[in-house]
């Protein structure tokens, strides 16, 4: 039996190309006692990715070149010789970029049934959802009737941010690149959503937007979109640094912004986080996340790719802003 | 009776210049019931300052051109018609930049006796030396067997800054403007000191002074302090954003750090504070440093400058680092 895999086959100069990705196909070996066959059934494809797309140090190692990508995945065990792990199981794991592989089942973990597709468990249900909700509880710390906004607010962290800012009390200011997508933000009860690629001057246009001030930044994207926040903060406003998505494809230094001494006079606070180390929480997030899908106070938003092959475009198309809500591939 | 006050006679654009302020005479009027008469012994001129001389919202109102500028002082009471204030006792207001004025006493204090010049109020044992403290302990958080980093390390702030980092335990790396600046500070104990005019590279000398990177970030001078902070830091690490001094005298906006992707990467924690806002905390703080200087654990360091008339000449000093820790001014 064959596996389809995408391989890493040149680092990525500027804006990711296809010619970056190769497609192989290798042989699977049988599986052991204590082993099972995975096929997997949904890929996950996030802007993170592009960092470890860079030969640096970082909190995850880079991906190596002439090697299979990694990324989340949902899969279903087709052939089994693990107890825990029998036919039909569906697992989540960081085994994506593949159609099938061998595992001892370490790292994986079997899903819950749901009524929902279990793609989700790469968008609202995990890590995305998870970040959204880490970012404003546990990082931010947005409390009722404070002013949140949220850039890249239709990406698969976004989308959840805003909804989850509604949900806790807030008024919610959304950036976004299209017309289409500040639209259907607006029709989820987001209270202002600003074209960043149409606005004359994002400073300007955030100020319109909460003339009462920004208490929260929740930031993905850096870059003149952070100038703009800082200068609308209100005193002692947080700012939960998810991403800086603007800033990922550069191939030169980028300045930053010229108003960093807002810091002081508005005494911000500022903060990077990564997911994964707030992973203990996963259960409670899952919880509340679970019970607001169910009575559809959040919304899951994805965009599908279809076939393996499509990942390496999927990928690139989330820096052309292709996607809303989480982008996924399903495999064949 | 005539006093002498210096006025803000226009805003200064890029570094002040003594042209920017005017020496004025007032006559000052008789002394009412409940009121009394201060003569200045000692006034502060301070880096935040600059900020007030900038038409523009702050955490603090701008001076006003043709009015007298304000800053802390410390003086005597010569002549009084109040019970609290009486003849001889020693004063600290925001009433410098004056030789003499009458007040009702309102945001007055009386200050204790001491061996100690009265100046120190100025200085370790006031706004300054308060700033530092607060910055390790309530801000940044400094912990034993951390590695601090201070710039501006010769100033008011930093000079105490790397004092109390040494006395919580901490490795203590610094920086500033000349040698005899930097051969001091290791006379006091500061395990090492960069000269930033003469670094070819801020971010390798400072990984050459901490190879095991920097937790705590005391930040007084933004730019490319900053940024070499930023490549330095620790995962986790924290930085204390007390002031920016390298932008006071912009007059363009000048571009920040290209490196704020650290933020994400490190996980960093970046606040900004204003030392008033912590005021409940000064009666720890005096009685704690009070020990210090008592014991000799703490060494408080000016430089003066004399006469009210030098007092602009000291205030632009302090952006062409001719202060070695506190700069102040002493009147006649």
């Amino acid at each position: 039996m064959k596996a389809q895999q995408i391989l890493l086959d040149s680092r990525p100069e500027g804006m990711p190309a296809t010619t970056n990705f190769k497609l192989a196909s290798i042989p699977l070996a049988d599986i052991n006692d204590g082993e099972f066959l995975v096929k997997n059934l949904w890929m996950s494809v996030d802007p993170y990715m592009r960092g470890r797309m860079i030969d640096r140090e970082s909190y995850i190692a880079p991906f190596s070149i002439g090697e299979v990508l990694q990324g989340g995945a949902i899969g279903e065990v087709i052939e089994s010789r693990h107890p825990e792990f029998p036919v039909g199981s569906k697992v989540s794991s960081m085994l994506g970029w593949r159609s099938h592989y061998v595992t001892d089942g370490s790292e994986h973990t079997r899903l819950p049934d749901t009524p929902m597709s279990e793609s989700h468990f790469l968008g609202v249900l995990g890590m995305p959802g998870m970040t959204a909700w880490t970012g404003l509880n546990r990082i931010a710390e947005l409390k009722k009737g404070e002013t949140l906004f949220v850039s890249a607010a239709s990406g698969a962290v976004g989308s959840v941010a805003c909804q989850l800012g509604k949900l806790m009390g807030a008024k919610v200011i959304a950036s976004v690149g299209s017309d289409e997508k500040a639209e259907h933000l607006l029709s989820i009860g987001v209270d202002a959503v600003i074209n960043y690629k149409t606005s004359q001057n994002l400073t300007a246009s955030l100020k319109a937007a909460a003339p009462e001030g920004i208490d929260v930044y929740f930031e993905n994207v850096g870059g003149e979109h952070l100038s703009a926040a800082l200068d609308n903060m209100n005193d002692h406003g947080r700012i939960a640094v998810c991403g800086m998505i603007s800033q990922y494809n550069d191939t030169a230094p980028t300045p930053g912004p010229s108003n960093l001494a807002m810091i002081i006079i508005k005494k911000l606070k500022i903060e990077g986080f990564i997911v994964f180390e707030h992973w203990e929480h996963y259960p409670e997030f899952a919880k509340q996340m679970g019970q607001w899908l169910a009575s559809g106070a959040v919304k899951a938003e994805q965009t599908v790719y279809e076939g393996l092959e499509q990942a390496p475009d999927a990928f690139i198309g989330l820096f052309e802003g292709k996607n809303r809500g989480k982008m996924v591939v399903k495999l064949a």
